[in-house]
């Protein structure tokens, strides 16, 4: 189309409030406006892409055997209610009344739809297996949306459902999935995109992986092993520590710390070693306010997902009263009185002599052996890998800590579902069972902000061509030449008829202008077509990434044009791992 | 794909509370699912077939200029604050809190989303005209969710939005748009969908058309004239009524009627002709409860939706109360000592000798004479058009009524939105103007629907080849037989690779059971495979609409089904108008 038509604006300044890059360009660029906190419009462009990327989706999932269908966006609370997340979702799930009082909400993800759209289909076993999908818009109500488009309360997502008659069954499809995936993002231009084991949270189920685009922007933190290739969400990751050297054992010792409440300023009064401290950290369960202490190693820091995990309840970091007979800064197991679920952390299995808190103002105990002062305990892992820590896969104390982005992902379900919402089958021996269900989710929007998180320059994102909004940016430079702009309307048509997209500017602007908006446009492809280029008997071809910087006979450029064109797909395409 | 593994049930019980055959057959497919009320999910074929639909417009939208964008199904109740919607309309709006307690509404159209996105961009008169047009879910809260797709409450719909310097530019695009949407409702296989004048209702503007197939289910009364082509929807027709003879004026006489209170029973009692009669209908308006009382001739009925356009104001039947001094059915003006607002149809305009109520129990008057005896009054047209009425239009009597079901429907808005929400360019002469709207709709499961509604037999759809979920049903009889397996199988691979959609049926089942899940699908092309049939040296090639009937050499059936889907896309596309 002609880019004198494109509805949306382009412009130079940083909008405020945009902190990512990709947000500020997709706004300057007319990509998207805004319409509420973290609820946008799309322009062409960003539709564009959009519904490249859903293409990609679609036939990925489609040669996975998947079989889209449609789940509506508006549900009534009663199918929630047979899967118990109508109640066991906080607020992120938005929950409103229809015109005669029934409640309903806002679907943020579909496995009860799922489940309820096939749970008559799936009655017998030679049904299985089979996955549904779908690409639709969804709402998740976000305390804090952020980043443009990474994290937005109403999205498109591609959900995927599959069911199974057994575990094997089930691994297998999540692998061929997990393959899909990999294709999807290196199709979709982010071949380095990462999978990580993840933690299943809200979802149920066991086992589950990220997609995540390695990015210092990115919400996530990951636990990645340079040696051996182990990664996991930090939620997730595992924390080795190596075993305590043997010593002997020295006296419990109460003693005077005044005023060293952090375990900073204990290690500083005490002259200790960070190692050789037992940190207390104090969290309240959400419905009862109950007390929960954590015990941990002085320099570790506690991962809240694996605190919540063990306990199967919701948690909030403390606000200790004075009824709690707990002493903020001095908390220790020995002599303790106040009334709290006491944890010990992995990391003090083994470690001897500790310095511990006494449970009195301005006092701490040295010389804490656990086991001979407190008693027997069940040691847990509840807490954070940390850069450097042991890589629970090969051993080695070579952990890094990255930021990531997470742009899809793939969870292994269970029968947590089709228990709860009565799906059964009668399998090969007329036995009723639960069928075994796996989900699969991408986010649209956030995908293609991530690509361009991925790639971008301070002018505008670069667009891998498979996803770009349009494949050649076509600029007459001086479209009052009569020469020049018969020339760049034949290029103009010829490329188009012949299934080229392409963006063409032939208005009577500024180069500068016309350079600029092609760069906040990112098409991988710049043909420019000026007087003096054809005063030559050339055209210039270059790409938006710069790796093409060609002047091209005239009688050469829509040959040219076409060939680099598809050499761009096959770069991409070289990086797609097969199927199988 | 194998039916073997489509997701769905087809079964022959046509379901309980299924009203309407498309209903009916759309469930006994397989197509979708109950979700809630007026809530479905979707199958993969009714998918198909939507995505095929939305292809379709998606090609002539962007044939008209049009650019593609999203909005957002969640926006701000601020954003609907601005146009005065948000309190205009009634309950089918859907109104919500978020998590931080701001009010939301779930979008039902997009006029307010549209200006937002373009109210920057279109500050000056050279960005004019252009159209932005979006495929998204909507949710209307209806009273009366009805014929499975037919009304629901959450759909996808196509919803353009078009801006504009001049009504003569508007009206250029207009009619662009409505040789669009014939192009539309021809290449998906209803080019019998007739467009009618209507009324513009909530949206605002004046003119309006909707484009509507006729269908004896239809929720849409129509008038349409068989001489001239005139059409309205009965909402928006006008009813004309031949102009009196002269006759001597009779005296007003007080006559005795007892019991007589509906018009039928005067008309029998005195004797007389209907049309010599007026009669009162009394409405309330929804806020005040203020009576409105509308005289017309005997024999005709009340058009709410013109009352309601002619006061500006919400209606609904009246409750007489004691206190309101209305005698119930005995209402007329002269000596009305009630408190209510008397209005007067077209149809009195002229009449002698008339029959009308007394305002008092059992009595009426006769020879009563408007202008005479209440004196001037101004009269409108409040009435419905009839069958045998005269054609505004050509002026024959020959008016004929019929039902249709509103498939797609065009608006020139005016300025009422972009006037309230403040979006202005500068015209040539710097001056500030509010650019003209035009809004086009479709809905897309509704389009759906209708298609089936139009063709259908007992045993399922019959879908246009450019729609149908797949375009060959290919039937193996027999996949216990090897060589009937085979040449299946193959015929299966050729046409695939050829790009032909092709269901292959290959189940261990009854060629019964094969065929009725054919006819529930309503693949336009089936071909069947058999021992038999083989044995002959042929396969048979059907159409689910009996026109075809063949026995093709095996060696020709590759090349016969081929020649044959494209004869009927060509059948097809001989009916789509060009575009200009």
């Amino acid at each position: 189309m002609k880019l004198v038509n494109l509805v949306g604006d382009r412009f130079k300044e940083r909008p405020a409030g945009a902190v990512v890059d990709s947000h500020a360009l997709m706004l300057r660029g007319g990509y998207m406006k805004f319409v509420a906190s973290g609820i946008f419009s799309q322009f062409p462009p960003l539709l564009r892409t959009s519904k490249k990327i859903e293409a990609i989706i679609r036939e990925e999932m489609n040669k996975i055997d998947g079989q889209e269908v449609l789940f509506p966006v508006t549900m009534p609370a009663s199918l929630w209610e047979e899967s118990g997340r109508y109640s066991s979702i906080a607020s992120e799930l938005l929950r409103f009344k229809d015109r005669n009082d029934v409640p309903m909400v806002l679907g943020m993800t579909h496995e009860e739809a799922a489940v309820q759209l096939v749970r008559e289909y799936g009655t017998s076993y030679s049904k299985y297996p089979f996955m549904i999908y779908q690409i639709q818009t969804k709402f998740r109500d976000e305390a804090r949306p952020r980043a443009g488009m990474i994290r937005v309360r109403e999205f498109t997502m591609k959900d995927a459902y599959s069911f199974h008659t057994s575990m094997e069954d089930l691994e297998e499809y999540y692998a061929r999935c997990h393959k899909a995936y990999e294709r999807i993002f290196a199709r979709a231009g982010v071949p380095e995109v990462v999978s990580v084991k993840s933690d299943s949270g809200m979802m149920g189920g066991s086992v589950s992986h990220e997609f995540m685009l390695l990015t210092p922007i990115g919400e996530d933190t990951l636990v990645i092993c340079p040696e051996c290739g182990y990664s996991a969400n930090m939620e997730a990751a595992d924390c080795i520590i190596p075993a305590y050297a043997d010593e002997a054992l020295q006296e419990l010792t109460l003693t005077h710390t005044p005023g060293a409440h952090t375990i900073e300023e204990v290690v500083d009064f005490l002259k200790t070693d960070i190692q050789k401290t037992a940190k207390a950290v104090v969290y309240q369960e959400n419905l009862t306010d109950d007390y929960v202490i954590v015990f941990t190693r002085g320099d570790l820091d506690i991962n809240e997902t694996k605190l919540r995990n063990f306990l199967g309840k919701e948690i909030h970091p403390a606000v200790i009263t004075a009824e709690s007979g707990i002493v903020a800064g001095f908390i220790g197991a020995v002599n303790f009185t106040g009334k709290a679920t006491l944890l010990f952390d992995r990391s003090l299995k083994g470690a001897k002599n500790l310095v511990c808190g006494a449970n009195r103002e301005d006092y701490h105990y040295t010389g804490f052996n656990i086991e001979r002062d407190y008693g027997e305990v069940e040691y847990h892992d509840f807490s954070k890998a940390f850069a450097g820590g042991i890589c629970p896969a090969c051993g080695k104390p070579v952990l890094t800590i990255s930021n990531g982005i997470e742009v899809g992902n793939i969870f292994q379900l269970g029968t947590k579902y089709t228990k709860t919402m009565g799906m059964t089958y009668l399998d090969e021996n007329g036995e009723t069972k639960n069928p075994i269900m796996g989900c699969y989710g991408i986010g649209v929007g956030r995908l293609a902000a991530s690509v361009c998180e991925a790639s971008h320059d301070d002018y505008g994102p670069i667009w891998p061509i498979s996803i770009a909004p349009w494949q050649v940016h076509l600029c007459c430079v001086r479209s009052d030449d009569a020469e020049c702009k018969a020339f760049a309307d034949k290029l103009y048509d010829d490329l188009q008829r012949d299934g080229v997209e392409v963006i063409y500017d032939d208005r009577d602007v500024r180069a500068g202008v016309m350079f600029s908006d092609a760069d906040l446009l990112g098409t991988p492809l710049r043909v420019v077509v000026s007087p003096r280029n054809l005063g030559e008997g050339v055209v210039e071809i270059t790409s938006r990434d710069k790796s093409i910087n060609l002047k091209v006979p005239t009688a050469e450029a829509f040959d040219t044009v076409k060939k680099t064109v598809a050499d761009m797909f096959e770069a991409i395409n070289a990086k797609v791992p097969a199927l199988f």
